[in-house]
């Protein structure tokens, strides 16, 4: 991928690199009003322009004279498992496996619930200290209810916690804070070599990167819609369930669309087969339409070409920032090696907090966390390669045009 | 009430209740292609015509252009709370005790966990038999899950059934077979006296009754937003938790937004105070938006308004039906009392599903619960007393005109 980049990058080489990008249509499909560089679709996509006319549509159209009937003749009903379906294609699940529900901290819970309930004699979920937070509390609730322990260890820890009492090891595929990359594969084989099972969180890198669940044997997945799959602000998420393990596991909030015939309307739960009895309530229909049309986008780009973009974008900004920055006192915290991280690149600053703010001032968006990481999301679909020349250039000029008088970040003061 | 109501009611007086009925211009705030009378907005209530237009504005402006910062700018963050607080002014709570949340099941199960877990020495769930099958469903998880027990009986053994060992009584104030209606303040009382919490769910009571839970005392309650509240297909539903207990129960899934500074990041969860800490995950912000414009149009109805006319609506429906329809085999399974019935009333006969297909082919949307029931819906804010007129007579056409070749219900024939 890298041999393609020339030594010294310029606005133009930058210019030669959209030229050549197989994927640059795709940024037309987004609403943009050329005001800013959005470098924050790791935290919330941009707006599909389709998903406006589909909400249109669907709220005139499916809600408004077709009515309650929707359930079934606009496939609301199916919604769920449809563009379930279309999320496993994205992330190499077969058909049948992933269903788009609730919240990913919901989906969490009910998944990792299922598994210590499932495995009685292992007590343990091991993951990372740096886990996003959702899902280490979660995790500690969950323990908490079902009287189990959280093993937090620091990444390199990993494989030595994983015991003969661990019931999960459970992940963030892309850590939120450096944008670094798990081995997905060699961990879930550490997970499994362990006897335990492995639930990825793949928030931060579905739609960014390639991901083969089936290909790693992943047993269990969640992610969210609203970062790099364009779903809208608090769209809905998605879980995975390995074949294998659906009607081995057991969902443990038992709603009434996952009896094998809800409009029996019975009073015994009759668990549906396979994933249908993941379903709990009702789906969130106008959501999940909205999501459809940024997961539709993803799949026409295909996760390979999006992979390899982000390789690209995230290689030239490091350079970009290596040659212009480094001197200014930004450090890179993304690995190095493509295949180690997301499509997100973080620098640590002292003054992260104002210098996000300030790039903002100047139409850079990226953002903050604690306590000096700056994020830049470089979300392929909607990328430019000379975005990334202007934004490093603009950082630059922050920092050179002088910092004081901007807010220094102070733990015991709510952000944002 | 009903004493202003004629003797012989026909189309004319219909029109002259019409004439007088002081919600009479809420149905223009409702798009209405004229071609049906929708009787089914118990099930999934109509589209606000405000509501498509926030929709765009929230998918164009917001999410297109305000992007990331959406969540403080656009108030995205506090709208849980905000449309929350408004919810709890329709239903009688107070500011801080409500959250737009999730889905009614997942409301129901947190809710359920969390006082089992607060009350370790009573074990037991009452309910009722014929109680809504996801509250039966998730009650039955949480049992099994916390090792307690469900005690499901007769609506009229529900006082019977308190006793030392009950942990949480459980109900839906308004049946949604047949429309009856619980003495919430009656319930309530008998399950303090025996030390138990209650719980109801308010499905199929709110934007359709007048609600008054800090009147009643009422611990706890859900509901969801997509039947009498008008917010959309797969709406989120609503939690509300009595402040007294706000920080005694426990919410189980620790989600990052219940955390006291979610954007701190930290590892270990320190819940947030009050209802914030019933948060979970990041909130379905488009959906909240298109609900909130269908609780502002009940707030500015008003929920008492809005019981009157469920009351005369229902009172004349089943004049209307007595006059016409019992003849042809029907019987009305409501409650006569207005103060025992929601705004719906459910006829049997013997051949409902046909009929409820036929009727809905002479554009009259009613439903079908089984075995035998017929519901119809009379939506307060834009259902006409002439409507009731015009449904009973071709409700009656239908009959009279044959029913041969009509599908009969079968249990094991999934509906619809």
């Amino acid at each position: 991928m890298t041999a393609q980049l020339p030594d010294n990058l310029d606005r133009n080489s930058c210019a030669q690199l959209d030229a050549q990008d197989p994927l640059a249509a795709f940024r037309d499909r987004f609403l943009d009003d050329g005001s800013t560089i959005y470098l924050d679709g790791n935290s919330m996509g941009r707006l599909p322009k389709a998903a406006m006319s589909r909400l249109q549509e669907m709220a005139e159209h499916e809600w408004g004279t077709i009515l309650v009937r929707g359930w079934t003749e606009s496939g609301w009903m199916e919604s769920p498992l449809r563009v379930g379906d279309s999320v496993g294609r994205l992330i190499g699940a077969s058909p049948g496996e992933v269903l788009v529900a609730d919240t990913t901290s919901v989906g969490l819970f009910r998944l990792m619930a299922s598994v210590l309930r499932a495995r009685p004699q292992r007590r343990v979920i091991v993951t990372e200290r740096s886990n996003f937070p959702t899902d280490l509390y979660i995790a500690g609730g969950v323990a908490d209810m079902l009287g189990c322990e959280v093993r937090a260890v620091e990444r390199a820890a990993l494989r030595d916690a994983l015991a003969g009492d661990t019931a999960l090891l459970m992940l963030t595929e892309v850590d939120f804070r450096t944008g670094a990359r798990h081995d997905m594969g060699a961990l879930t084989e550490a997970a499994h070599a362990a006897g335990a099972l492995v639930l990825w969180d793949l928030s931060h890198s579905a739609g960014a990167v390639e991901i083969q669940l089936n290909t790693h044997r992943v047993d269990l997945a969640v992610g969210c819609g609203y970062k790099y799959l364009n779903g809208g602000p608090g769209s809905p998420a998605y879980l995975y369930v390995a074949t294998a393990l659906q009607d081995e596991l057991r969902n443990p909030i038992q709603g009434w669309l996952g009896h094998d015939n809800p409009f029996l309307f019975d009073a015994e739960y009759r668990r549906a087969p396979g994933i249908r009895g993941w379903m709990s309530g009702s789906p969130p229909v106008l959501a999940i339409g909205a999501l459809e049309v940024g997961i539709d986008i993803q799949l026409e780009a295909g996760a390979r070409r999006v992979g390899e973009k982000a390789a690209l974008l995230t290689e030239v900004f490091m350079r970009l920032v290596h040659a212009r920055l480094d001197a200014l006192g930004f450090e890179v915290a993304t690995p190095d090696a493509p295949e180690r991280r997301g499509a997100q690149v973080s620098l640590r600053h002292p003054d992260g907090l104002a210098l996000v703010r300030a790039a903002a001032d100047r139409g850079v968006i990226g953002d903050f966390r604690p306590p000096d990481l700056c994020r830049f999301g470089l979300a392929p679909l909607y990328t430019r390669f000379v975005d990334l020349w202007d934004a490093v250039e603009r950082i630059a000029d922050v920092v050179e045009s002088g910092m004081s008088g901007l807010p220094k970040y102070r733990a015991d003061v709510a952000i944002p």
